[in-house]
Protein backbone atom coordinates (compact mmCIF):
# COMPACT_ATOMS: atom_id res chain seq x y z
CA UNK A 1 0.00 0.00 0.00
CA UNK A 2 1.27 3.56 -0.78
CA UNK A 3 1.58 6.19 1.73
CA UNK A 4 2.30 9.28 2.57
CA UNK A 5 5.70 8.17 3.96
CA UNK A 6 6.24 6.04 0.44
CA UNK A 7 6.02 9.44 -1.63
CA UNK A 8 8.44 10.79 0.66
CA UNK A 9 11.12 8.32 0.38
CA UNK A 10 10.25 8.56 -3.71
CA UNK A 11 10.45 12.30 -3.28
CA UNK A 12 6.83 12.84 -4.72
CA UNK A 13 6.33 14.09 -1.79
CA UNK A 14 9.20 16.98 -0.02
CA UNK A 15 10.55 16.39 3.42
CA UNK A 16 13.33 17.78 5.44
CA UNK A 17 15.62 14.71 5.47
CA UNK A 18 17.88 14.22 8.13
CA UNK A 19 19.99 11.21 7.00
CA UNK A 20 19.59 8.20 4.78
CA UNK A 21 20.83 4.76 3.65
CA UNK A 22 19.86 2.71 0.82
CA UNK A 23 17.39 0.76 3.60
CA UNK A 24 16.01 3.78 5.82
CA UNK A 25 15.09 7.48 5.73
CA UNK A 26 14.96 9.64 8.87
CA UNK A 27 12.84 13.61 8.33
CA UNK A 28 11.72 15.63 10.54
CA UNK A 29 7.99 15.54 11.44
CA UNK A 30 6.27 18.57 10.42
CA UNK A 31 3.75 18.13 13.01
CA UNK A 32 6.47 18.08 16.11
CA UNK A 33 5.53 17.98 19.58
CA UNK A 34 8.80 19.86 19.77
CA UNK A 35 11.54 21.12 18.38
CA UNK A 36 14.08 18.06 16.45
CA UNK A 37 11.23 16.04 16.66
CA UNK A 38 12.32 12.98 13.62
CA UNK A 39 10.98 10.41 12.30
CA UNK A 40 12.65 7.26 11.46
CA UNK A 41 11.47 4.52 8.66
CA UNK A 42 12.06 1.50 6.66
CA UNK A 43 12.09 2.19 3.01
CA UNK A 44 10.63 -1.07 2.55
CA UNK A 45 6.89 -0.37 3.73
CA UNK A 46 5.69 -2.96 6.57
CA UNK A 47 2.81 -2.06 8.52
CA UNK A 48 3.72 -2.82 11.81
CA UNK A 49 7.35 -2.60 13.02
CA UNK A 50 7.02 -6.29 14.79
CA UNK A 51 6.33 -7.33 11.83
CA UNK A 52 9.68 -6.42 9.91
CA UNK A 53 12.22 -9.13 9.55
CA UNK A 54 14.66 -9.15 12.25
CA UNK A 55 17.63 -7.73 9.94
CA UNK A 56 16.06 -5.01 9.00
CA UNK A 57 14.25 -3.93 12.22
CA UNK A 58 18.06 -4.38 14.18
CA UNK A 59 19.17 -2.07 10.92
CA UNK A 60 16.19 0.11 11.55
CA UNK A 61 17.00 0.72 15.14
CA UNK A 62 20.09 1.16 14.65
CA UNK A 63 19.81 4.19 12.49
CA UNK A 64 17.66 5.56 14.75
CA UNK A 65 20.62 5.30 17.30
CA UNK A 66 22.94 7.09 14.98
CA UNK A 67 19.81 9.76 14.24
CA UNK A 68 19.24 10.42 18.27
CA UNK A 69 22.61 11.28 18.79
CA UNK A 70 22.89 14.23 16.60
CA UNK A 71 19.51 15.24 17.50
CA UNK A 72 20.30 15.22 21.27
CA UNK A 73 23.37 17.11 20.46
CA UNK A 74 21.51 19.64 18.51
CA UNK A 75 18.40 19.93 20.27
CA UNK A 76 18.75 20.94 24.07
CA UNK A 77 16.85 17.73 25.55
CA UNK A 78 17.51 16.19 28.89
CA UNK A 79 16.76 12.60 26.54
CA UNK A 80 15.67 11.96 23.17
CA UNK A 81 12.52 10.19 23.58
CA UNK A 82 11.18 6.96 21.94
CA UNK A 83 7.64 6.46 20.69
CA UNK A 84 6.26 3.92 17.96
CA UNK A 85 2.27 4.51 17.87
CA UNK A 86 1.21 3.06 14.48
CA UNK A 87 -2.31 3.67 14.41
CA UNK A 88 -2.22 6.15 11.86
CA UNK A 89 0.17 6.10 8.60
CA UNK A 90 0.56 2.50 7.94
CA UNK A 91 4.09 2.24 7.63
CA UNK A 92 6.20 1.37 10.34
CA UNK A 93 7.88 4.36 12.18
CA UNK A 94 9.53 5.62 14.93
CA UNK A 95 9.25 8.77 16.40
CA UNK A 96 12.37 10.61 18.27
CA UNK A 97 11.15 13.23 20.29
CA UNK A 98 13.72 15.61 22.70
CA UNK A 99 12.36 15.55 25.67
CA UNK A 100 12.79 17.51 29.27
CA UNK A 101 9.48 16.12 30.62
CA UNK A 102 7.32 12.89 30.11
CA UNK A 103 4.46 15.79 28.88
CA UNK A 104 6.64 16.58 25.63
CA UNK A 105 6.14 13.15 24.45
CA UNK A 106 1.85 13.50 25.10
CA UNK A 107 0.79 12.79 21.32
CA UNK A 108 -2.42 14.23 22.46
CA UNK A 109 -0.52 17.77 22.58
CA UNK A 110 -1.47 20.16 20.52
CA UNK A 111 1.72 19.96 18.03
CA UNK A 112 3.95 23.03 17.36
CA UNK A 113 4.02 25.08 14.82
CA UNK A 114 7.63 26.35 12.60
CA UNK A 115 7.86 27.95 9.19
CA UNK A 116 10.01 26.65 6.62
CA UNK A 117 12.67 28.67 7.66
CA UNK A 118 12.43 27.24 11.21
CA UNK A 119 12.36 23.24 9.77
CA UNK A 120 15.35 24.21 7.46
CA UNK A 121 17.56 25.99 10.61
CA UNK A 122 16.55 22.75 12.83
CA UNK A 123 17.45 20.40 10.01
CA UNK A 124 20.67 22.20 9.07
CA UNK A 125 21.79 22.24 13.16
CA UNK A 126 21.23 18.33 13.18
CA UNK A 127 22.18 17.31 9.77
CA UNK A 128 25.61 19.16 11.36
CA UNK A 129 26.32 17.02 14.46
CA UNK A 130 25.87 13.54 12.28
CA UNK B 1 23.76 2.81 40.32
CA UNK B 2 21.76 0.44 41.95
CA UNK B 3 18.36 0.74 40.92
CA UNK B 4 14.79 -0.81 41.34
CA UNK B 5 15.30 -2.09 38.14
CA UNK B 6 18.91 -3.70 39.14
CA UNK B 7 16.90 -5.20 42.00
CA UNK B 8 13.86 -6.89 40.42
CA UNK B 9 17.36 -8.35 38.28
CA UNK B 10 18.81 -9.76 41.23
CA UNK B 11 14.82 -10.71 42.44
CA UNK B 12 15.53 -8.36 45.78
CA UNK B 13 12.73 -7.20 44.91
CA UNK B 14 9.58 -9.26 43.52
CA UNK B 15 8.19 -9.11 39.82
CA UNK B 16 5.64 -10.91 37.51
CA UNK B 17 8.05 -12.40 35.46
CA UNK B 18 7.26 -12.47 31.49
CA UNK B 19 10.57 -13.71 29.98
CA UNK B 20 14.27 -14.06 31.07
CA UNK B 21 17.46 -14.76 29.27
CA UNK B 22 21.05 -14.10 30.52
CA UNK B 23 20.84 -10.32 29.22
CA UNK B 24 17.29 -9.27 29.38
CA UNK B 25 14.03 -9.27 31.26
CA UNK B 26 10.81 -8.50 30.67
CA UNK B 27 7.81 -8.07 33.44
CA UNK B 28 4.82 -6.35 33.88
CA UNK B 29 5.10 -2.68 35.15
CA UNK B 30 2.58 -2.58 38.35
CA UNK B 31 1.67 0.80 37.61
CA UNK B 32 0.36 -0.09 33.95
CA UNK B 33 -0.94 2.23 31.57
CA UNK B 34 -3.23 -0.87 29.90
CA UNK B 35 -3.24 -4.56 30.78
CA UNK B 36 -0.13 -6.53 29.79
CA UNK B 37 2.06 -3.19 29.86
CA UNK B 38 5.36 -4.69 30.40
CA UNK B 39 8.81 -3.22 30.74
CA UNK B 40 11.60 -4.46 28.52
CA UNK B 41 15.24 -4.04 30.27
CA UNK B 42 19.11 -4.78 29.33
CA UNK B 43 20.17 -6.79 32.71
CA UNK B 44 23.47 -4.87 32.75
CA UNK B 45 21.76 -1.29 34.06
CA UNK B 46 23.15 1.54 31.58
CA UNK B 47 20.64 4.87 31.73
CA UNK B 48 20.17 5.89 28.58
CA UNK B 49 19.33 3.42 26.35
CA UNK B 50 20.64 4.92 23.28
CA UNK B 51 24.21 4.90 25.32
CA UNK B 52 23.89 0.92 24.95
CA UNK B 53 26.60 -0.83 23.46
CA UNK B 54 25.55 -1.55 19.87
CA UNK B 55 25.09 -5.16 20.16
CA UNK B 56 23.23 -5.10 23.00
CA UNK B 57 20.93 -2.67 22.18
CA UNK B 58 20.34 -4.47 19.21
CA UNK B 59 19.43 -7.67 21.18
CA UNK B 60 17.68 -5.53 23.47
CA UNK B 61 15.08 -4.43 20.48
CA UNK B 62 15.21 -8.49 19.31
CA UNK B 63 14.25 -9.45 23.04
CA UNK B 64 11.32 -6.71 22.33
CA UNK B 65 10.03 -7.56 19.46
CA UNK B 66 9.68 -11.18 20.77
CA UNK B 67 7.63 -10.39 23.64
CA UNK B 68 5.58 -7.60 21.81
CA UNK B 69 4.27 -10.71 19.82
CA UNK B 70 3.27 -12.66 22.61
CA UNK B 71 2.05 -9.31 24.45
CA UNK B 72 -0.35 -8.55 21.52
CA UNK B 73 -1.47 -12.10 21.08
CA UNK B 74 -2.47 -12.11 24.74
CA UNK B 75 -4.08 -9.20 25.03
CA UNK B 76 -6.86 -7.89 22.20
CA UNK B 77 -5.29 -4.65 21.03
CA UNK B 78 -4.81 -2.94 17.45
CA UNK B 79 -1.10 -2.64 18.44
CA UNK B 80 1.47 -2.80 20.82
CA UNK B 81 2.73 0.57 21.02
CA UNK B 82 6.51 1.09 21.82
CA UNK B 83 7.73 3.91 24.35
CA UNK B 84 11.53 5.17 25.98
CA UNK B 85 11.02 7.89 28.33
CA UNK B 86 13.79 7.25 30.84
CA UNK B 87 13.71 10.25 33.07
CA UNK B 88 12.12 8.36 35.90
CA UNK B 89 14.07 5.11 36.70
CA UNK B 90 18.09 5.66 35.36
CA UNK B 91 18.35 1.96 33.93
CA UNK B 92 17.03 1.74 30.61
CA UNK B 93 13.74 0.38 29.88
CA UNK B 94 11.33 -0.08 27.08
CA UNK B 95 7.68 0.13 27.56
CA UNK B 96 5.50 -2.39 25.51
CA UNK B 97 2.02 -0.89 26.01
CA UNK B 98 -1.48 -2.94 24.32
CA UNK B 99 -2.95 0.11 22.25
CA UNK B 100 -6.28 0.74 20.61
CA UNK B 101 -5.73 4.62 20.69
CA UNK B 102 -3.22 7.28 21.14
CA UNK B 103 -4.53 8.12 24.66
CA UNK B 104 -3.17 4.54 25.47
CA UNK B 105 -0.28 5.52 25.40
CA UNK B 106 -0.27 8.66 27.05
CA UNK B 107 2.10 8.49 30.40
CA UNK B 108 0.36 11.79 31.88
CA UNK B 109 -2.68 9.20 32.53
CA UNK B 110 -3.34 7.82 35.69
CA UNK B 111 -2.34 4.86 36.06
CA UNK B 112 -4.29 1.17 36.51
CA UNK B 113 -4.95 -1.18 39.27
CA UNK B 114 -4.55 -4.23 39.50
CA UNK B 115 -4.99 -6.81 42.16
CA UNK B 116 -2.25 -9.62 42.45
CA UNK B 117 -4.43 -12.20 40.99
CA UNK B 118 -5.13 -9.64 37.97
CA UNK B 119 -1.16 -9.39 37.18
CA UNK B 120 -0.74 -13.35 37.98
CA UNK B 121 -3.54 -13.91 35.28
CA UNK B 122 -2.58 -11.42 33.03
CA UNK B 123 0.91 -12.99 33.62
CA UNK B 124 0.33 -16.02 32.53
CA UNK B 125 -2.12 -15.30 29.54
CA UNK B 126 1.24 -13.77 27.91
CA UNK B 127 3.90 -16.17 28.75
CA UNK B 128 1.17 -19.04 27.45
CA UNK B 129 1.89 -16.96 24.11
CA UNK B 130 5.69 -17.12 24.38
Amino acid sequence: MSTIFSKIVSGEIPSYKVAENDKYLAFLDINPLNEGHTLVIPKNPTDYIFDMEDEEYRGLWSFAKKVSHAVGKAIPCKRVGVAVIGLEVAHAHIHLVPINNVSDIDFSRPKLKFSEEEFSSTLEKIKSRL
